[in-house]
């Protein structure tokens, strides 16, 4: 292995400056120099320790492998409030598009309650003909539907407002999103036999941690999509994404997917709750604050390689990565090697899902230089992810809200990789 | 409530005798009466203990609620042989396709090995023109695919071969099934690599467990859609489902589908392990042993009711199951109440993946008569599953393998749900 540059002639069929390549290049059997040879013929492989004795026995409810133990949420809080704040997943660790339940992150405002199902109650009351109260074991029985749904913070990706790069790994700058099988069901049928008003045009979602977690949204969102999630990946949904129950609405900035829900409100308007005018608001150059911005807009981060993950030679690499959109299916991913100057389209892992993490796939031969990695993602509305300075020139910095423009991962010769901005 | 039948010209709209309906029925308000009524206007309820105190703060790496502690894997063991059996998935418990990494059902021959991936290797050889052995790392630089695939023991349901019915839930009679989104490396693209001499019908592959567990697989399907799978819902492979890496083969029996994968070895014929001779055949009622029958036949089971689950009174019940093809997609899945008479199709929930549990849903109005709740599946290959006596005068009763006859749910009046043959 060598740092020159590959000659222009090279037969890797390049997609784009910087290394860019072909899916099929790996076909041709590039990587295998990377791979040890054996003695053919023979058995190639010692017997190793764990195979002489018998394993571990069975457990009721498995857990990761001990080695695995760094894959782990992390978080900060604020003096003296320990359930106050948010646990970020560790997108480089993972693959695919599903969020292990173990894994996904979570923002709390006063803990995560230790809520009995046998005596929670959801409340649906307000503009209706006749308000309900619903015991899990009622709800349990109603249709219920299935989901694959992204869930992300408002305020993930908050740092890329500040003037400097944040020197941080790809979990702490952008690990509030998270992916899920949900399973619930359908709001508009619990609302159905409540019998709504012809005047409602909102609801109140209203939570049951100490925080009382409340927040306003539009009814025909609600009538459109919304689930009362009961369960998570397959189970029932985890304490500290709203056991026993949450408030799924696709696409939506995740503060209003309320979780423990007690209560839904039928409303005029919106309530104005503290959670939606002291905060979830974006401060526009101008001092005006833009109030109920729901959907994410489409958003992309290259997860490997990403800072703290270790380049050890040039090479070919894969560039892997999440998109999405609150609008709906991400319809293409381009990857750039040189800062955004060049650009090849990613290949999309199927099924793409609206509303759901996509992963896109891209070889890459590392040739030791200095490189800039970047994403844009374009939904099939046709928007695409604005770079920074786009995000930024449009809405200011005076926010740490909704940061969707590009993210950039500075590669060095040594094979470290930087947060920069490109 | 009352137990009397409904009058025929009632204006649901049954799509089967029993009380199976039309979707669209539970839109109609029809379960209401179930939910409390409330007063409208003020606050209708009371402020839970756990609204007045702060929550718990953030873990790592999150669990289950407590109140959740009895949905876990259940097994039985040989005496003295704690590793070896196969602990069920609690498939009553869970809804959706997914089945939580916690949940996975496992089957091991000589318990689950700690393996370290610093250490462990896979070894490519036999008949290729370079034998190779890879790293764990630099696996991990390969291209990968994400795919959601059933996994089936292909001693699932092995009970319903007896005589009687046993007298068991779900988890013991078919819990030997799961779902994940696996992701990994084509076997094809390490086996390009390497370099596939034309002899090449086969493989073995072998893991590092202390059974060295190792079955024979045709090269056609591992060049088809093999993955060697390192990723299980996101997160690395489940120790008890092969950490680091274990082999997929999507559809084929699981047995195949090598977990903590050592050795890969290309062979002209099949190698006649002793895990391919003394197990997983199937004798037939004139005493020859099928071997090699590797795809699961299209399978279907009610998990929403079923036995253990309480059924408090007559009224509108979802009727939940899943459906599976180890040759396809799940094309249609039809519901009975009174065992087989009359069937209506169920709603099958999208995404409908080739190889994946497919979950599928009907409303039904139990009336609080004896019912004789089954479901069919039929994939895209047209293949319809058969009912159990059609299954055993063609295959008779001498194995434990493959079964995927119709499984029958008898509810009696009081509620209580059995097993039956019907």
């Amino acid at each position: 292995m060598t740092r020159t540059r590959h000659p222009p002639n090279d037969p890797e069929d390049f997609r784009a400056a910087g290394g860019l390549l072909d899916r099929r290049i790996f076909l041709a059997g590039a990587l295998a120099a990377g791979a040890l040879s054996s003695s053919a013929g023979a058995e190639p492989l010692t017997v190793a320790p764990w195979m002489k004795i018998p394993g571990s026995p069975f457990t009721p409810y498995g857990q990761p492998s001990r080695f695995e133990d760094k894959v782990v949420r992390v978080w900060a809080n604020p003096p003296n409030a320990p359930g106050t704040g948010a646990a970020r997943t560790p997108l480089h660790r993972l693959n695919g598009m599903i969020t292990p339940n173990g894994l996904h992150f979570e923002r709390s405002h006063s803990g995560i309650p230790d809520v009995d199902p046998d005596t929670h109650r959801l409340a649906i009351h307000g503009l209706v003909k006749r308000p309900l109260v619903f015991t899990m074991e009622m709800l349990a029985r109603y249709p219920m539907e299935s989901r694959i749904a992204f869930i992300e913070c408002g305020g993930n990706g908050g740092s890329l407002y500040q003037k400097d790069p944040a020197q941080l790994n790809i979990q702490a700058l952008h690990g509030l999103v998270s992916c899920a099988e949900w399973t619930g069901v359908k709001l508009s049928t619990l609302l159905d036999e409540a019998g709504v008003e012809s005047t409602a045009k909102w609801i109140l979602a209203e939570g049951a941690d100490a925080a009382g977690m409340s927040r306003s949204v539009p009814l025909a969102k609600v009538m459109d999509d919304a689930l009362i999630a009961l369960y998570q990946n397959g189970e029932r949904v985890r304490p500290s994404n709203g056991y026993p129950l949450r408030l799924l609405l696709p696409g939506y900035e995740g503060n209003t997917q309320v979780k423990w829900l007690r209560r839904i409100k039928v409303t005029e308007g919106p309530t104005m709750t503290k959670d939606e005018t002291s905060k979830y608001t974006i401060l526009s150059p101008d001092g005006k604050a833009l109030q109920f911005v729901f959907p994410i807009e489409a958003k992309s981060v290259i997860t490997q390689p990403s800072p703290g993950l270790t380049m050890k030679e040039p090479g070919l690499y894969e560039i892997s990565g999440l998109a999405w959109s609150g609008y709906g299916k991400i319809a293409q991913v381009d990857v750039s090697a040189d800062g955004g100057k060049t650009w090849a389209p990613a290949a999309l892992q199927q099924p793409v899902l609206p509303m759901a993490l996509t992963r896109f796939r891209i070889p890459w031969r590392w040739h030791g230089g200095p490189a800039v990695l970047q994403s844009r993602a374009t939904d099939d509305s046709g928007y695409v992810q604005p770079t920074r300075s786009e995000l930024i020139a449009k809405r200011g910095d005076r926010t740490i809200y909704h940061f969707n423009g590009i993210t950039s991962w500075g590669v060095a010769e040594s094979g470290e990789i930087k947060h920069v901005y490109a």
